[in-house]
């Protein structure tokens, strides 16, 4: 008999969050689970890591009958301590997610859910971040689950390239009003940001972040547009950062 | 006359760094400056923006005659105040370090130095992030100062392609010791992590996240193969994720 995948599942919306629930019931038939997830929210903290503050670590009750833990820290924290703290062995898959939000185009880079996602390709370990096209903390995750549970098994069968996860996106809406997935390229957009300037009790000034998200991308084979036709966007996504076509014109302009 | 060029300048290593100090003095003869560094420390941030807590920005004095500014948020915090609040007009050029330590190869992705050079690319503005390969407070940023003026004067010369950003890293040494600079890509590396565990004075376990960067790139094209021949390198740095060689992999593999 074969041994089952070990399956690391983790997020950035804190391991009290609907959509790490969804997907600990869409991975469940397919292998063993052990959640290691942030114990508070860390949504927007990208790649971030810990070194400037202690980590804490404790055995969480939220799952019955599955191991887990939460972490003080940032979902690249708890992929970090899963690795090489928890568990025993390497893990098959790391799934991270389903992040109540959108993590299409440009925001896989502030994505805590999809650095996580990321980290496991750095440790070449197969990885998948889902995130659902809905904000509400009630929001609706069975076809997220689904698609979960479908990409998931893709991935344990045809075995992605070392170095590569997902980034995988689920509109808004019912298994009925999805028409399938694409697989797409990273969009081009970026945050029209602007700060909201409020007074504080005793009179100090202080700014929240808030924006607008602004495509600017046209094509057809992004995921942008993927979303916006109903589709489940799947972006293969590596780590390497290099704009590559851009090394020989350095090479030609620079006086170096 | 023609207008000189405004000059965002930010870190990650906070506004008191020795390394922000030397990339005033570097750019300072190209344009007018603005600084917005964060207040405190944020090493290993990476593209963390500060979305559940207000910002504070404050006048800094730290730079005699130059407008300077401290943020409590993030590199990404920093960049985005500069552009959206700060700026009467869009920066000609955005710099960040000089970092107190590596950013070559995947510590591009925990890095603040870094990310808030790929936010200015996001941004379409051209941006350079520089590290010097020396972690110690106290560093000698002589050849670093060096390089960083006549890097940033070649990228006003000539502009670098939109969306795109240059990650710099310094060999520790004197500019007598260096051999130059080198176009490279951005090598494949991890870290092998460890966690130093230990107990507070209460009784309870936490962890220290420590670790040996571990080369697996044998390249000699790479950022890691030229820095350790004491070159300068220079990797063009963009934030396409998308492994867009997999895209017709997928497409032929899986049953979608």
């Amino acid at each position: 008999m074969s041994k089952k995948p070990l399956i690391l599942v983790t997020n950035d919306d804190s391991i009290e969050a609907k959509g790490i629930a969804s997907l600990v019931e869409a991975v469940k038939p397919l292998g063993d689970i052990v959640v290691i997830a942030p114990d508070t929210v860390q949504s927007g903290k990208g790649h971030a890591i810990t070194i400037h503050d202690p980590l804490r670590l404790k055995k969480s009750n939220v799952f019955p009958g599955i191991e887990a833990y939460t972490c003080s820290g940032t979902p690249v924290d708890c992929v970090k301590l899963g690795i090489y703290e928890v568990l025993k062995e390497r893990p098959t898959l790391l799934v991270s997610g389903v992040n109540h939000g959108s993590n299409a185009a440009t925001n896989v880079l502030y994505s805590g859910t999809m650095s996580a996602a990321v980290e496991g390709a750095i440790e070449s370990i197969p990885s998948i971040g889902f995130s659902l096209l809905d904000y509400d903390a009630d929001a609706d995750f069975e076809a997220s689950k689904l698609y979960a549970h479908k990409i998931s098994e893709m991935v344990l069968k045809y075995p992605l390239q070392k170095g590569v996860c997902l980034n995988v996106n689920i509109p808004k809406g019912k298994m009925a009003d999805l028409e399938g997935i694409k697989i797409c390229r990273q969009g081009r957009a970026y945050w029209e940001d602007s700060f909201d300037k409020r007074k504080d009790p005793f009179g100090g000034e202080y700014y929240w972040l808030t924006g607008d998200y602004t495509y600017t991308d046209k094509g057809e084979d992004t995921d942008l547009w993927a979303l916006s036709h109903n589709f489940v966007s799947v972006v293969p996504t590596h780590f390497d950062m290099t704009a590559h076509h851009l090394i020989s014109n350095l090479n030609e302009e620079w006086d170096i």
